[in-house]
């Protein structure tokens, strides 16, 4: 370990638990969450502290982004938006799509970084096989990484890590299997807090990539996760 | 005006005011204020309202971000860190800055331009003859603009205007009072919100433009600002 932490994106769902898996084989760890309105934010903060608990992470902060949920235009922050049940056929950017969002994650990160001399940020959004989000692609975090370079301090600049950016989900499972990721801790469903629905595009995904491992997913659903997907 | 509005970050000093009155040239305004714990937060959001009110914005949104005030790491944020007296002779990256702070308003603002569909975001950083700030330089912002095309919704790019960037602080009081500009509503001083201090950063750049223009500024201060600079 450097003894310089690297700043990790945790949500609390499966990708961001096997990132700082990851992350954690190279670098001492400072954990970040955002949370920003969306419906299941409580649910996802336990997992974040659970997930936190479980690597031994003393840097941790957790925030909370009013504005997200004040502008709206995603069924995760606006209620009256209800949450699809997962369509596979379905294409362009999904109604879950929060505007812009994870730029707002990562300025929060490197803003942090920047303070306690990060040189590396780790967020585990994922291309392929995955959300159809404009801001989970490779070319936004190439170009985010130029943002950091012209943006901060004189030799404060910092890498963005997005180690399962090209995996499938069934990739991303075997590898957090691998490492010993707490994936029994990570929450990943839209709208459901106590049972994971089973039934929207998170849940969907999940499971698929459990499904194609060959394992069973260890987090309770509401819809039995056995069933044909 | 062609219906679609532009996003105006308008912070309620000098700089942001000069820019909404550009901006109200050719567009439609939506007013945005980002208020992060600075030590001068209420006295800014009242400029704010008084300048949003001066050009009749109906569409206006302000919001507070936590983050940056438990991040810390600058003067404006963390009141253990005294403002410092400005010190033209002084070089590098003041203890004023916000560590990548402006990531954090345009992000906001590029969110919900998306929301509103609008095509352009106006922001009144000035690289030259100010602050030092690395997120204040142009090649920040044309960085940034690359993160907006990779990372929003297909079409939805916009472009990001900064009509002040490369104009001495003079220019800019007299580009204001040649467009009518509410000068008497902002406010710039980082550290009082009565009178304003008359020493710090901000106002010494602040009154180092109106002297240079020849122009009395017409905001109350503490010290006598006919005094030589």
């Amino acid at each position: 370990m450097s003894g310089v932490p690297a700043v990790v994106l945790v949500s609390g769902g499966m990708d961001s638990c096997v990132t700082a898996a990851v992350a954690a084989l190279d670098h001492d760890l400072a954990f970040l969450h955002v949370s920003y309105g969306q419906r299941t934010e409580s649910r996802e903060r336990r997992a974040f502290e659970a997930i936190a608990d479980h690597f031994g992470v003393r840097l941790r902060l957790a925030v909370r982004l009013g504005a997200l949920a004040r502008i709206g235009g995603s069924c995760l922050t606006d209620e009256s938006l209800p949450v699809p049940e997962a369509d596979p056929g379905r294409t362009g950017v999904p109604i879950s799509y929060v505007p812009f969002r994870n730029t707002h994650l990562l300025a929060t990160a490197v803003s942090w970084g920047e303070v306690l001399g990060a040189k590396r940020i780790f967020i585990g959004a994922v291309e392929e096989d995955s959300s159809g989000y404009p801001d989970c692609r490779s070319a936004y975090f190439e170009a985010f990484e130029r943002v950091i370079e012209a943006g901060t301090r004189p030799g404060a600049a910092m890498k963005v890590k997005t180690p399962l950016i090209h995996m499938r989900k069934s990739e991303i499972v075997r590898r957090g299997l691998d490492l010993g990721a707490p994936l029994h801790l990570s929450w990943s469903c839209y709208q459901a807090e106590e049972e994971a629905c089973g039934a929207c595009d998170s849940c969907y995904l999940r499971l698929k990539g459990f499904s194609e491992a060959g394992v069973r997913d260890p987090i309770p659903y509401r819809l039995d996760p056995s069933r044909p997907a």
